[in-house]
């Protein structure tokens, strides 16, 4: 039963990421809800283009999403 | 008012299983509901890429879910 | 792999018609994918309460709906 | 918090658009809620490819939709 | 075709509040898409219960969410 | 923008079990995207009310998931 969507912006996260995310989330959910329920355990990820996501009224490209992202390992460098 | 959301994986169903899921499905939900209700009865069939869609953890392929509806013709057959 | 979400108003329909939704929508996707995608076909209904749902701006409660049904019921008696 | 989420018919609507979209819905879910809401008010848009939207039981294409709107300009002209 | 889905925790907003969201929005939307499109415009409201909603990884109350509306109103009285 | 939906049947999980999905979806979430995106890294949980969630078309009671959850301790046991 537990169902986990994720959803995205396009072009942000490669496809090994997104195997990483349905294996680690399922892996995380199963840790709660016990082993049994791992094969009615589901996670799909839907992604939404680039310039169709916008936080505070600003549409995001993935460009925007990966300078946020540097920002942060910069200030930990 | 009903609204009706098939979410699918991308590549195992064609365009003519699409048309007949939603002329079906719509048939199904009026004869509950009744005839009056059938031009507030939307359907929509939302597609995730191959890949992007895990049941206990593993991603699927729509050659993944052909071959399991082919298991079963054979073991029909 | 297929899920079926249907989206309603609260307090129009019954327990049974419910559970009537589920069964006889899954039976009619699963003459479209074959009876061997049954057990990974998942039906889930979620209500909506009464003024939460909006058609051309106007808030509809259950007793809106109610009158639509009858509407037609009267006009086909 | 606010999440608004958009489901369109793709090709109906140009970059443009959506981009308004993003904007107005945003702006216009501060007027009720409050400025302080801003950057938690997240605005996505989802596209359903033609024919995979039903009204009815018909699989709408972005040409009909087109029709759609024209009627009513040439009406009010 | 276009359909809002506006996800809200629940004890925010007021059913006035919430009234004026589906009324403004497809107002908002339908200054985007033409007139002739207004009925076929549906907004949803869906709520979920305070504890249930996280960002960042905590889960928001409904006071959590009204703190944060108030600071903004001081911060400008 | 990582937006994490979880869909459950009620009465399945306690409030601490959801305040655990919360926080661990998101670390496990965290972990892929980078500490910079934690704070646009959203998770909420929509919970289904018992016999309205269906596979293969048999309506779900939370005592069925709770016996599907046994099953599996005793057999570890």
């Amino acid at each position: 039963m537990p169902l986990i969507t994720v959803h995205l912006i396009e072009n942000v996260f490669s496809p090994e990421d997104k195997v990483e995310m349905i294996t680690k989330l399922t892996d995380t959910m199963v840790e709660i809800e016990g082993e049994a329920m791992r094969n009615v355990t589901w996670v799909k990820i839907e992604e939404v283009p680039e310039g169709q996501w916008g936080i505070g009224g600003t549409a995001l490209t993935a460009r925007m999403v990966h300078s946020m992202q540097d920002q942060q390992a910069t200030s930990q460098g």
